[in-house]
């Protein structure tokens, strides 16, 4: 079906990534390319929030130098919202877009993302109006269905892979048990990128804990005195959420309440408690030695860290958006972006998917990634499939003689 | 005085920097080129640790090459200690060097580090023992006193503003309050680097509080009111070390409990605290607006996070190695080195200070640094300061549709 010309809007949804800008730029600039097919490239500020206010930005008044400036640096150039739409939300905006002309809508985001996408899109259909509605995806998480990986996860996962490997040294150096808390609600995509910080036999981090596997706080603690007694110190990586069987939370609400909150991420909170359980631990198996303890949160510095962006991740974002704008010329409707993997070579190719495969659930990593003890990954199978996503970390040595 | 050829030993001491590897490879690579100065050059496990356990890794059976790519690795590669020597200790250590000929120590380290020298220096001279006893400075701290700066505080202050710019872009595209805890338990240093993140006018941090000024949290609470009102968003920067009216701490004991430990790096509890107290005061004086509010503890990654290291430190830490070396070429005894400035251009000359001038006590921001509501640094004396410590900072660009 040919493309009705009209009006595009692009937004961003969700938490932001160090290179959700290049799938924005990748979008705008392959419609600016088309002015004959989309005769105004409009940008919704705070996502869906921008359409229901009328706060759009022009492109055609962006100077394209700047966009590629835009491209590179990290959040949400257009502003983001974490707004789930209504019913009611999702009619104005179509009521919006008609009034507008919009003939095409890129939403940039993750599962509640392509969501919102969907259901004004299936409101379009029932109206009769030909409206084209892409997502575009993106989460540090890497937990969206069909598509190989998720653009900004090869950039998270750099960081976390950096941060074990500065830290595997610092804990090195001074020794005692760490505990780095590593962003990731649902799924342990982005704590098992913790495991490209071994270098060396030794490396931590020495024990993976993924939310995919229930956590049992005394096996944790004998697992880390395990290491600990092995080798003298262990580096242990957490997702934020882990919980115990049937999703029990890890904290109780009442310790949760002397935090006074309980999201997972911008508290130290899951860290503290799991660092007081170790010291308590080993002060009752190894009374007579002391025991340095400390836990790190890594908090929102995960996602969006400038100057840590891996150029693999940057390149397939800005393709994403390119491809989402490609999809529409091509006739397509309805569809969320996708990454095809092929190797030797690494390259991806893009494809597209319904939005509903891709709405609401997440993908978890697979159990067969993490060993039976739950207590780490299975490196044959995360090592191959991250490498790539991530690009080159910083090359470490050792002296010889340090046994 | 000639120097009394014989072994050199060098040792890494407190927490890792991004560069203490370059210190220690420049005085190795400087002691290697002397052998008939430098008999052996021996690297101290553990700093003195390794020689009271007769713990070395002897130079010479180094590859010269993998040397460069220690000297490129964060953390210490001899590994380090937070041991303060007693007397007994000295006494020990100071035995061992008669034994191996020791004729030049090489210590790394921040301001107890240069208190052990001090006191062995003190000895070999007690005992009319010819023993050259240098300290390199060494911490992200930046504390330390005659320098005009100190190796690792570049590169941790590089960390700083560029989590700071990630965090801002953040808090900016998905609003709120976000506060983050920077070490630095005695000065203000590196929190005042988190100024170098300010590129627009609006950018965040909009507060910064240093632990040379007294804290009041009623005062904290009323500042973080006020620039959320206006900007409806705030990020905001503290010191890990502040403290009420002579020293009183922030979280009293009893909540420090709950947490375990009274430590102030690897543990959350001051950020979650003040993020509770800010969360108090909104619902109080906004209770008809929910508030999301955050607290991030940048923890140990500050300090050697690998690919964040600026080149101006690295390339100042060799020099401060090299220099040490030469010192004791030149016929010194006791010292430690330090930086002198110059700009326009920038550039720093080495030069020597009394052991006893540097040992013990720290060096804070200087009060005239700060504002004198203690809320915030002062711009044009930290920003001259800081710039070319730090080097080029990733690149920031804004839509300019955006108001």
């Amino acid at each position: 079906m040919a493309f009705t010309p009209g009006t595009a809007v692009v937004g961003q949804s969700g938490g932001p990534t160090a290179v959700i800008n290049q799938t924005l730029v990748g979008v705008v600039k392959a419609c600016l390319l088309r002015p004959e097919l989309f005769t105004r490239v409009l940008g919704a500020v705070h996502g869906i929030n921008g359409i229901l206010k009328n706060e759009f930005v022009d492109f055609a008044l962006e100077d394209p130098a700047n966009l590629e400036a835009v491209a590179a640096t990290p959040s949400s150039a257009l502003k983001s919202v974490r707004r789930k739409a209504s019913k009611e939300d999702c009619e104005q905006i179509f009521a919006r877009f008609r009034e507008l002309n919009v003939r095409a809508f890129f939403y940039i985001g993750g599962n509640d993302t392509a969501e919102t996408a969907h259901i004004i899109d299936e409101m379009a259909r029932a109206a009769g109006y030909d409206l084209a509605c892409v997502h575009c995806p993106k989460t540090i998480d890497n937990d969206l269905r069909v598509t190989d990986h998720c653009p900004g996860y090869g950039s998270a996962a750099k960081f976390v892979a950096q941060a074990f490997i500065g830290d595997n040294l610092d804990n090195r150096s001074l020794a005692g048990i760490k505990i780095n808390v590593v962003m990731g609600r649902n799924a342990g995509w982005l704590t098992a990128a913790s495991a490209l910080a071994r270098i060396y036999p030794d490396d931590g981090p020495h024990l993976i804990y993924c939310p995919e596997v229930d956590f049992a706080l005394d096996a944790f603690c004998r697992d880390v005195e395990a290491v600990y007694r092995r080798l003298g110190r262990c580096v242990v990586a957490v997702s934020e959420g882990i919980h115990g069987p049937g999703g029990a939370e890890i904290i109780a609400l009442s310790e949760v309440d002397s935090h006074g909150n309980k999201q997972l991420s911008g508290s130290g909170a899951l860290g503290d408690y799991l660092a007081e359980a170790v010291r308590r631990h080993l002060a009752r198996v190894m009374p007579d030695k002391k025991h340095r303890v400390r836990a790190d949160t890594f908090g929102y510095l995960q996602r969006c860290f400038p100057g840590v962006v891996s150029e693999t991740d940057a390149r397939e974002a800005r393709l994403a958006g390119v491809a989402a704008v490609e999809a529409v010329v091509r006739g397509e409707r309805s569809c969320s972006i996708a990454f095809q993997r092929f190797d030797d070579p690494y390259r991806v190719a893009c494809f597209t998917t319904p939005l509903a495969s891709v709405a609401k659930e997440t993908k978890p990593l697979p159990r067969s990634w993490i060993n039976e003890a739950g207590n780490d990954i299975v490196p044959e199978r995360v090592l191959p499939y991250l490498r790539p996503l991530v690009g080159e970390l910083p090359r470490i040595a050792r002296l010889a003689g340090i046994r």
